[in-house]
């Protein structure tokens, strides 16, 4: 797999930092679409008061040279304005951890002698690197004619009435225009009014999205071993998300109660003996490869674990029952996970393609693109059958 | 991530083979157990003919010496009986491809010539040497009272009736004495009755399974890189499964349309100083680490993709339409891939709890166990408070 | 990293197992080319008693279906012949390791009971799964038109005398036509004497060899990160074998007592406007990339661990002083690693070429190979100079 | 292997970053020593101008908080000073490659349309942020009392005398006390002259050095598999880094030359039944495992490729034979090499002993680390004997 990134960063420390290592020389970088994607995972409704603060911009510090990618590795670094808040004051101890959060886990598994430590890093300050690094690999991707986008199709228990007809640009057109990004417009009032009620109860709310990847030729991610499969690797990339704790590819617990003949999309082929479906109930894969149809994964994320009315829980430092202490937070993040899920998607398509095309820099790589298979019969060549296994036993 | 695996083999030819790398010295290996695991791999109703002619057995001829692990890779070889059925005669091209299936796009991708060279790496017949591998795993476990089973909670569109209170061991036990793999006896009647119906319709299920593990220490996985989290580990293990499309950590859709307030687990402390938890909607995980609660992972199966009423395809020799060809397949494969399922999680939990002991013996590893921190408030030491960030800033 | 493989086995269990994963689909593989290169592994004047009694075979169970790879992992097993003379019989313990072996650190590490676990599997019989691993590789890279090919330059302290002119197919040529594996007939006659006094004297040798890669294109590794480097992943892969302790690209140690400019190769251009270079003292790499040279590795492997002349050492079962016993082992094996090492570096090598092309099947491959960049002017294009870092600094 | 680091930045521009993933809790971080370890590596005898720009120290912007590390990745920037002069100037097109560097190898690998994008990565200017990590594992190690350091033992002809029996600790203090960083006072008179005369004859020097780890415990690395042996990883690292072409565990090449019985270290038993060797040819590893004696690595460095005294080369934007044009660079930088091998020495190690100690903070590792089996006859459990393989065969 020759993409690879690691982040650093606590939520209120001075920086988070990333490194992107394996794309390829030539790809020009814009960095007004990085910070729009850093923009874009601030905005919601309900998101907490911290976005007041942040105004997120990546720094790019390595591998972009001119305004392209040199092929070597990517230093990203985003400043957490709040820092300056945090930098000298002491801090005040944290010990009554709050139920749905690394608080309690993150203490035992490091022997933490303060909460704060895992909370820190376990934040979901994090992901705004992560979008940094997918602002690339949206980039990258872009280069063919790749396009990775999502919206929200539940907030709670409000969803969304999607029409399967609706194409998936306007989806995202829509569903850019409102801070529930969502493409249903009377499901974003009905959401609104559900966030809105939430916030007066002091509770939060969780939600399901959509993340959808565009133009992607067949033939990404592969059958013969368990680690290449395109599915598991989308599952776990997007299930390493903050408070996502469900992922599928298209509808699958839908699907799973029809009949097969209900659920596999049949084949068909047009004049130009190019094969297509006219369905796409896999969600554009099948035995872990791209179909060429586009990619659909969907995420359920659980509720904000912070909540402002109170949990019960325990002082750690004195070992008595306590109600949790609220930290600032969001009451709904959903809108704001979208766009994180789209850049490990993203991350996770663009190791796929650089896995297919090899190589060292756009140029290489354009060619080879081109000459991609595309689901046409002519490209499968047939040759001297019938054949038998022959495989070499002593 | 200490532990690793690489699997080979067609579905037809001579055999499967599997290494282990990573497990440590002193196991004690139990073939009777092996064997078990896939012999409850080939059960189910509903399963499709060849399990009448496999009766899978491992032979391992490395890395087990004297009855114990030597700290040494594990080779584990299945011999595939269908094989004297092969080995010889002349293979008849298959050119139409199975809505899905691999065959296209496996074809696509590695240029076949024949769509069959995909399928037959692609066949979950694969999935019996992870089983294999998975049970090496659950003996590991085992050697520290962790258990990794599961059970069959909906098939197609019948779902088990399981009341929160039903103890695990016994869903177990009830899943297992029937072949539907379903501790609900009323909905297992009712799931026969729909494969039955099925079976005449010509047509195939899929359905919805879940994984627990009991016994686990908190603290396995981590919060602090996105490829360390234990959920998108689980769900990427489990997510790489054939025909499993979608993964969540408990109940993570239905979660989705709750508040806050009604999802997250609560903590409590008992008289001696030990905390706990009394409802488990996290499914065992917080921030990516276990709680040490039982960790469930639920998993939906598409219907299987071979279907004996035919489909509407293509037939790559001519460029015309034309109907599927019946290959041998199951009707029913959801208790069959409950087990193939707990091999992956019990891979994942095993690889954790490497991490976690470190060490390359179970001498060695033993009392590193032992002393694994519990939740208990004294195992968590508080010292000078406050503190401040202090970072080292040129 | 494309391309991995994982080796088990014993030495005297009942075979050695491989799994290669990542060559692409539709390399013909020859199975004769297989056991030649494990015949040649075999042979060596002053090689072992063991010799004598295997005389291995690959055999291919994955992965090769009709004469041709299909793209999924290829498992090979290689039966220990001499397993019949040890499968059933009583292990007698072995209680005094032999200095220089693994027999007491492996020991150490695995808490063993007995010192022959560790031996069983630190024993270089390993390296015969190495060597069908390498076979493969190297008809990978024949594909392309490289091969990988190595000789002995010294036996203990008899050195071959090897002009710079004398043609590599002729050093290998010359190589293979005696048992020493050395190029140099007058040096040959030396290592002989030198063997038969070492066996008479009860004693061992190490050497020194080379393995020689040729026509590999320039641009394979990379620069930008430490573990991309080929040098390194060459010294790392060739070092990882039984005995080698000390790997060099070309003469890396005779020239560190050099000035620079005796040692950097200049660049010249031909009339085709093809740059070329007239020496080779970089030993085919600059800046962790291949040059398009001939790439040379040179290794040294230290007197095999286990003399016949007794050493001291202390018997564990009793605490006190002991000397060593004898166990069946070689008195001269560099011939033989010669060919271990042929396959490491055919591994890396196929590895890093993997890297450079993508895709998955040899037909997709070919015309990216015949594209790659070749060392001439008009390839690499200018564009608009001067130019300016840009890098995005918030 | 549960350590990594991704380094990322140009020679000019304007930071180098590295993120360093995999390092337990509560280890106090020391900014003094990692900056003192950045200045080593600027200081030698014939280095170059730009030494006296930059005086490096690490920021450390992740990770550590409180002067602890948290367990979370931990981010270290180092800022080029010599940016300002850089940053906005239009860059000069370098059009000439200089024979020995990755200006044309880089170019032709990744396509550059100007030699300097590769020289911006290739430059050994990347290493300090190899040396900031490597300080922190130097610090991780030293908190189990393990050292890593090393000296010059030639600067091209001139070799260092040292006696076997003169203690690592002083030759340390010996090396660090001169520019030339070797701790031979005669060689080093004589080193200095060289340097002096090559400086004049506008020509470079590379040489030999060693890094020496004191105080491991034995059983690190693995004998079972390739590539866990320890000295393939060692070689492997060291050989990754700029310039050094040739590594070896003690003095492999010469062992070479030896017979085995004048090779091996052989084992004594003292009073309190603890195993040890008289000697330590071996260089601290047998079977890939480290035998708890000094571990000694030696490597090659090339001559510097950049001279003062051109070469003769083609200039690409013409064709045309050409001249090199000098840059800035080192005559002698053997003394600062040592520092980086030092470092990638101390990863490997930091890496080996996580493996062995597994978990997650210190508190929880220190007691591991005193269980540690020593070499002791006590430790090594003995138990039924004889026993026989007893492989599970079908």
């Amino acid at each position: 797999m020759p993409l690879r990134f690691l982040t650093a960063g606590e939520s209120h420390g001075p920086q988070l930092t990333a490194i992107l290592e394996g794309l390829p020389a030539g790809l020009p970088v814009d960095g007004e679409a990085i910070a729009h994607e850093l923009a874009r995972r601030q905005q919601a409704y309900g998101a907490g008061g911290r976005m007041k603060i942040e105004q997120d911009r990546a720094s790019i510090t390595a591998g972009v040279v001119a305004g392209r990618t040199t092929g070597g590795p990517i230093a990203l670094t985003i400043r957490n304005r709040d820092w300056q808040n945090w930098a000298t004051r002491a801090i005040k101890p944290m010990t009554i951890p709050r139920p749905g959060h690394a608080d309690l886990t993150g203490a035992i598994k490091y022997g933490y002698r303060e909460l704060r430590l895992a909370l820190e890093r376990a934040s979901a300050r994090e992901t705004a690197a992560r979008v940094a690094v997918g602002a690339l690999c949206k980039q990258y991707l872009a280069a063919f004619g790749i396009r990775v986008q999502g919206y929200v199709v539940a907030i709670g228990s409000v969803q969304a009435d999607l029409p399967d007809d609706l194409p998936y640009e306007q989806r995202f057109a829509q569903a850019e225009s409102n801070d529930l990004r969502c493409p249903d417009p009377a499901a974003v009032e009905a959401m609104r009014r559900l966030v809105w009620d939430c916030m007066q109860a002091k509770d939060t709310l969780g939600g399901v999205f959509e993340v959808v990847a565009l133009g992607l030729p067949p033939g990404l991610g592969s059958h013969v071993h368990w680690d290449r499969r395109l599915g598991g690797r989308l599952l776990g990339a997007v299930g390493s998300i903050h408070a996502i704790k469900g992922v599928e590819i298209g509808q699958a617990f839908a699907n799973a109660t029809r009949f097969g003949t209900e659920v596999h999309d049949e084949l068909f082929v047009d004049a130009e003996g190019r094969l297509y479906r006219r369905t796409n109930r896999a969600g554009g894969l099948e035995g872990g490869i791209t179909t060429g149809e586009p990619l659909i994964v969907r995420a359920a994320m659980k509720p904000i674990s912070t909540t402002l009315n109170p949990r019960r829980s325990v002082d750690l430092a004195t070992g008595e029952p306590a109600l949790t202490v609220y930290e600032r937070s969001d009451f709904n993040a959903v809108p704001r996970a979208v766009v994180v899920a789209e850049a490990m998607v993203a991350f996770v398509l663009a190791d796929a393609l650089l896995e297919k095309l090899g190589g060292d820099s756009l140029d290489e790589q354009r060619p080879r693109f081109e000459a991609l298979r595309r689901s046409r019969l002519q490209d499968l060549p047939m040759d001297n059958l019938p054949w038998s296994f022959g495989y070499e036993l002593e």
